[in-house]
């Protein structure tokens, strides 16, 4: 296998942080490492390996002779830049909603339809889903395989973290002048964050749900390839630093038992049980940030329903809510030669 | 009509030390005010119409010549009280959750069955129900009388409050010793609850609910009184101080529109309107806290279901959840002439 030329567009962005640090956590086989930003980004350096790397800026740069381009940059960016990199012959996996309804590009979640992949030739572009989509699809898969999904009621509980470094640091500031006794600023949030709820993420639609709800629908039923799941969320912002949770209420053509659920989830790949109500031990969002996996608890059959499952599941969304399922998805791509 | 003489067991708490706001805000008709609490309160006093009051022992006290006993004191506190109040001839209203299930006694929420607060008679008492129930109940009664609830799917946010005057204190502590560097101290939640998200509250029942889940499926059928109505709840603990916000799923057997819906909500007693996308307008309950009324919004028809409406709402706990819905009943025994 040789070593890859690889580039992050957004590096200084919290997803493109973590990204370097998964990149070197799991022993990637990168080459040389291009770091790329915005304008704004200009003089700027990152660490990669220990070695100081000057960002450089994206609509300058020229990807010929790059194999992967890692994009985390927004919607707006990846829309520009992104064919324009995928038509040097660089495989683009992209972070951003840009790409994710697509036709042509596979929406891809290595633990639930890795087949996909293969796709990637008709642009030269991945998309990465949403990270709410991507937390409650890793358990969700196993629990379609063995009972058939017919429709999921999600209510989420979505960390900063989702809205950039800067909104993980607006409530680290509220929170600080709350406690000095100072006047709260709001900026990266349309309302104050600490202390707070805000049921809006994304903007809303026509039928009263926000863009975020949507995704969470078409994402699901366009990475499970089956459009008869039906899915409704409600998405909140919670004053929580970095993952997500998620309490999932899943109606299913054959009934699946507690039991037969912690059996399904313990097989599957990507998810950790943490179901002991004797000890207390649920997944939360404080302990599970930092680490890969999707975690699920509160496992129980639904009383109101014949055939339905209730459960909680958390996951850190700056690592397989985003950075990781990126590159989970191009280690995939490595493993099937691609790269 | 005569002035009362009352008391509030549990003067000391949260929920108590609203009702005494509340009963002078609503100059509710006073003569006496007995503050009770227990033996570790003596000697502590409480302000009343600006008047200093000693707190006397609860279980010192005699009821006699009392009309009206608050009792907000926990379950055991009320299963052992409560019944001695009554028996002295003093109505007693009680927040815990001691007599909720009790088939002769009354559990009321003024804006949706005021008729049975006549059952005050079978014991001398009527029940409060959980807060959680109380503030998703307002907006469901206008829902189930139009359209036929057949099932609720609830996802709740629950502040602080919920557990005590200590438990709120516990997150103001808690994210002082975060912004200070210090390490965080647990002692009223199972886990720390800054930054952080516990689905735990209440103990776990052998179906794997928690009791706080199971109480929303109770107590949502007997004030109901429909046994019909299926629910299913969540509940979840959030680093927030003062309301509970609940995502609600409800399917009827009339299908209910946005626009009905919002007609509905807007005749009911209780409920105030709080939905327009356009300018980021939706209930939050930072800004709920201190509020009277439960505030719906994110009203839309569940793209999930063919006869399903999703909506959010959020009520002031210690108000609405607690405090004054216990004095709206003292209210409502008033204006029939039971007090």
């Amino acid at each position: 296998m040789s070593k890859l030329k690889v580039a992050i567009a957004g590096v200084t962005g919290a997803v493109g942080q973590e990204m370097l640090k998964i990149l070197e956590e799991r022993a990637f086989p990168v080459r040389e490492l291009i770091p790329l930003a915005s304008e704004r980004s200009r003089g700027k350096e990152v660490t990669f390996h220990g070695e100081k790397l000057a960002v450089q800026v994206l609509s300058e740069f020229d990807f010929k002779g790059v194999d992967l381009a890692l994009f985390s940059a927004g919607a707006k960016t990846s829309r520009t830049f992104a064919p324009l990199a995928a038509s040097q012959g660089c495989i683009v996996i992209d972070n951003s909603s840009a790409f994710r309804q697509d036709p042509e590009v596979p929406l891809v979640v290595p633990e639930v339809n890795p087949h996909k992949i293969s796709d990637y030739k008709n642009k030269n572009i991945i998309a990465n889903p949403n990270c709410t989509t991507i937390i409650s699809i890793v358990p969700l898969k196993p629990l379609h395989d063995f009972g058939k999904i017919k429709r999921v009621v999600a209510a989420s509980y979505q960390a900063t973290s989702g809205a950039g470094a800067m909104a993980m640091q607006e409530l680290e500031e509220q929170v600080k002048s709350y406690v000095e006794g100072k006047p709260l600023e709001v900026r990266a949030f349309p309302h104050q964050i600490a202390f707070n709820l805000i049921p809006h993420i994304d903007v809303f639609m026509d039928n009263f749900y926000t863009k975020e709800e949507m995704k969470m629908v078409w994402e699901t039923q366009k990475i499970m390839d089956d459009n008869s799941i039906k899915v409704t969320a409600t998405c909140v912002r919670v004053p929580v630093f970095r993952a997500h949770s998620v309490a999932l209420t899943v109606e299913t053509e054959k009934k699946i038992t507690r039991e037969k659920a912690i059996e399904l989830f313990n097989q599957a790949p990507g998810v950790v049980v943490e179901d002991d109500p004797t000890q207390n031990k649920y997944p939360m969002p404080w302990f599970v940030a930092g680490k890969d996996e999707c975690f699920v608890g509160r496992i129980r059959e639904d009383i109101s329903h014949p055939s339905a499952l209730t459960f909680w599941v958390v996951g850190d969304q700056l690592r397989k809510g985003a950075a990781l399922n990126a590159i989970q998805i191009a280690e995939l791509l490595i493993q099937k030669n691609i790269l």
